[in-house]
């Protein structure tokens, strides 16, 4: 429910309840924009400044004052400054004694800082009690309301009052307060801000140079080559043909690297015996980015979908369909119709429409609100049963495409095989030894290895 | 998780611990609804009422008693009454003194009164702890346990142990409580559940008007036009092909009407010199339903990719590709190879795929959840590159698509362009603008004044 | 936002405040992996165990004591043991007076116990304060980090304070606790686990029958029919042909038993006269599950639209076309355009397609975090009556698609009518029936009922 402030002006002023105080330490800009988005849901405003007197810039209504007056104002200070200029406030430790300062502060870069922001500032003023907040709403969304982003505060502190009385605050300004506990949060809070798809950056990579190679890969196969021997123009085939390569392979090659980690720790585990050692850090990382491996490999299935689904409506299909039956007509003679060739088209349509069935299933499942909505069992079963159901159906899709016609001589050109022929290396490599792993004897070893035992112990 | 009390019921009798009371005043559906549903929850209730005699609807357990009496016998008050009614709680201030008066009351139109309900009920009983809560469930919803719509009940009030108290209560009741703060909150609160789409309904008329007015622009060049001069009848184009013109100029110039209002802001900050002067309201609301407007623009995409895929399973089309087959056949001539057509028709299909591919990544980016588990940072960055990405790739989409016969005299029908023309204007003068103010002269500007710098200012 | 302890790690080293101390039972694997966690994230752990001597599994850093020594040492226990095994924890009593218990055991059934394990540990030791919690999560996810399924840790509890003492733990451990109430909470808690989507079983039955009988009966007239009669092999049909008549039936089919039991109910209650009778168990259930079956009807509407899409690039459908021309241009003549088949082709894939894109929006707004958003009155607004229009179009579109040839003779095959007039039955009783509820006279007394009326009573 978006509570918008303009609204509640009117109402608090009829309200009986008298305003509270609230001051700001620092007049920026960031000061600026939360104090007249304050004054506007009814609150009054301190602002504690170096020079009082040149202040032009501040929102109607605001009071200004020398820190020290401002803050004999109110027992709660905002610190709207930057952290480097934190030191001046200890000279104003008596005056700060045990009131709330709220650290709003962001920093310019991650690990900038040995200690938090926020905890630097309790070590400055131990007799206050600091409480992180604000610092992942941004100043222009304060003003111009348009908080789609995020309307959630993130809020840390060890006095759980002051946490508390902060919490009102952020609620009476239309924002969702986040209690994510004690002070020592707020080294999390503050890196939250400067992150940028952290965890997607590998797997964007890792499917940026798939698709470059594959292209051209493709470029050689289908242009210079007809090219080079045909003296044949093929370059329009760049805009849909290969792509239409591309995608596929890459999606079904992402979505195997989603079950390779796995099928590779399950080895790890089998050969050490046991479930209490690390695993390697890129085995663990690779692990905590499968979610957006497989997210990416569903864009590039949906793009294939896409790409597939137009090729009747292209310019060269159309022509080349019509001067096939023009021809025949002309040598009036019909082609026969083969069965074989009938079963074999339609069915790995049909294995492709399941497998990105399935594959748009599970990229549902994976919406936060809908994991949130599942048990761990259920999203064990989705992720794991429906996901590898998936790799598979894709996969034979992709093996019945190549059809007869796979790995037959006639197919290689300068000895480079088709494009899909690269595509099943690590799906097909996943599929078999995740089949070694659920033979009984190989499961019920790992199943008791999962379950805490351990080869080599007394146990 | 959904907690069905029907199972929660036998639990709570053979729990150690003592039912709790709770009172509802009145007699009517909602106050029937809720106290059933408390019962098969574990609490026992009591019904205040006018004329504790003639209540034979009541749910079996439920005690009816006057008032007052009822009152007594519980810390907890539900005021299921119209807030025409509350006048006689007056008389019974010393009863209710210190207790917990929860209220669950719905006006019948948004700002009917000039004070919330809740305020208004505070006022009249200054002696108890009011707490507004309930008022967005139906009554139908509490029995059936039908909640899909939303379990969310928004609690707020002055005192938070009062408030802790119902939002146990609501717990119990399987429901989710979310605290939205002080009594001032009650305000919006009984304006939520009023509300239909407030933030839709301009973005929804926009497009509306749209449709129809291109619907019939096309009507005139595709449909009158053949009729008066080749008497021939095309009304069935009415179905598919029109449609199929009209959604994606509507779709796009939508999506050029998201950031259009940008645009717009920056060039009134610019001439202003300042960011700390009020948009005008047109352009604050503007800004606030760009959300929806992209939304709708993305419906609209989604529908004319539908309506292009069916293109080559329609009967007319098969049909006249069928007969151009056949008259070249009868002519015995092949249609050459067009390399440039190939080019033109490839691209321009593929330029859409990747523009309606960027657009479905927005859609999703715009779900509450997901955008909930995104930075501001990250936010901004999908919303203005991607967005902009997108509009450029539609844009160029509709270009390549107008080729060569782009404003050529022969496409004028009764001086009228081809209504993709028409759809062109408002996405190539935002792109324009756009494009200068990127300009790092401008841009420079623009950027200071955002961080607060003010061209006619003292600093 | 993702707090990894790993991060927090050196943090809580260098930070002034001393660990917290919090004392395990059991050194089972959960025990040791939650042990872990908390190491991980600057706690100090202390382990109960029957026999301190011989556990050489536990994390590095932990201390392992007998029961009694290791209670001694916190005031928080987390009790890491099998209901099966609590009694010993009588002979503790007095040592665990006034301590917190965490419970975190899940049972192997639903069911299993009169009482939840967490009530049973509060009788047994009636001094201390006990809470439930992390029995949602896995101990693998809780090492591995992988918490995508939910870092949703649901808590209840009697004692509020030891209820945020635990909730704490959670926030610091990067999980999100769900405050659940009271301890009676605790039964659904455990129940939660062990569901393996209970909402969906029926629905999921009973779509996978009418999909097998339906498969059947389309087998029967398109493959074995032509066989007897034709010595025509036409089981290739069975890949996409027969698949993409049974998806849509199944659909239209599913999305009418949604409506159904609206539609009964409300005949019920005109029956009865009275609102507040229960429903018969099987209609309750069915209520419940609404959802479910839409979203089933929208999967096999999805499948129906690809199936759709992908048939023009089907060899077969090529085939034909291709020969169809030939055989035309062989005899020279051209078939003439009917304007009516243009219509009806036209019109009933236009009403596929925006009944389609209308159950589109159905689904989206279906979504937890989207339901979450918008109030009871809008919620009711897209589900019935859009849910309706889209039920019509869908219908429509089905009637249209029948055309002309609907019930002809001509079409039984061995006196069986086409699979889609079977798929028409369901949707057009649902349709007709409503279409009489929302008669003036009739749609009157039922929302005075619905209102809280009784025709039998004194009111």
């Amino acid at each position: 429910m978006e509570k918008t402030c303009i609204d509640a002006l009117p109402l608090t002023m009829n309200s009986s309840e008298k305003q509270e105080i609230v001051c700001i330490f620092g007049t920026g800009d960031f000061g600026r924009s939360l104090g007249l988005k304050m004054l506007q849901c009814g609150y009054s405003i301190v602002f504690g400044s170096r020079n009082p007197q040149k202040n032009n810039l501040l929102p109607n209504g605001a009071e200004v004052l020398s820190y020290s007056e401002a803050a004999k104002k109110s027992d709660i200070i905002i610190i709207a400054i930057h952290r480097e200029h934190y030191d001046f406030l200890t000279e104003l430790t008596e005056v700060l004694n045990g009131k709330i300062l709220v650290d709003i502060s962001n920093n310019l870069k991650i690990n900038q800082y040995p200690e938090s922001n926020a905890e630097y500032l309790a070590q400055l003023v131990p007799g206050a009690h600091v409480v992180k907040a604000f610092n992942t709403i941004s100043a222009w969304a304060l003003q111009s309301g348009a908080l789609d982003a995020s309307r959630q505060v993130f809020v840390c502190g060890n006095d759980s009052k002051a946490k508390q009385r902060v919490m009102d605050i952020v609620r009476n300004l239309g924002l969702t307060p986040m209690d994510q506990g004690s002070l020592t949060a707020a080294k999390e809070i503050e890196k939250y801000p400067l992150q940028l798809f952290p965890m997607w950056r590998f797997p964007f990579y890792l499917s940026a140079v798939l698709c470059i190679f594959l292209f051209f890969y493709c470029v050689i196969r289908d242009v210079i080559y007809p090219y080079v021997y045909e003296k044949k123009d093929n370059t329009f085939r760049m805009a849909i043909s290969i792509p239409n390569r591309v995608f596929p392979i890459t999606a079904l090659t992402l979505l195997a690297l989603v079950y390779l980690p796995g099928v590779i720790a399950a080895i790890l585990q089998l050969y050490r015996g046991t479930k209490y050692r690390r695993f390697p850090d890129w085995l663990d990382h690779w692990m905590l980015c499968r979610k957006q491996l497989g997210l990416l490999a569903l864009g590039f299935a949906f793009l294939h979908v896409l790409y597939t689904l137009v090729i009747p409506i292209r310019y060269y299909v159309r022509w080349r369909s019509g001067n096939l039956t023009v021809t025949q007509a002309i040598l009036k003679k019909e082609n026969p119709f083969s069965t074989s060739s009938a079963w074999l088209s339609d069915s790995y349509v049909a294995l492709g429409i399941l497998g990105f069935f399935l594959f748009v299933l599970l990229g549902i499942t994976s919406l936060p609100s809908v994991s949130n909505a599942v048990n761990w069992r259920e999203f064990r079963f989705v992720q794991s049963k429906l996901g590898y159901l998936t790799l598979i159906l894709c996969t034979a899709h992709t093996l019945v495409y190549g059809g007869k016609r796979f790995l037959s001589p006639s197919n290689l050109k300068w000895y480079l095989p088709a494009a899909y022929v690269l595509g099943l290396i690590i799906p097909c490599t996943v599929l078999v030894i995740k089949f070694v792993l659920i033979m009984p004897c190989v499961d019920n070893t790992l199943t008791r290895i999962r379950q805490g035992w351990e080869r080599n112990s007394k146990h």
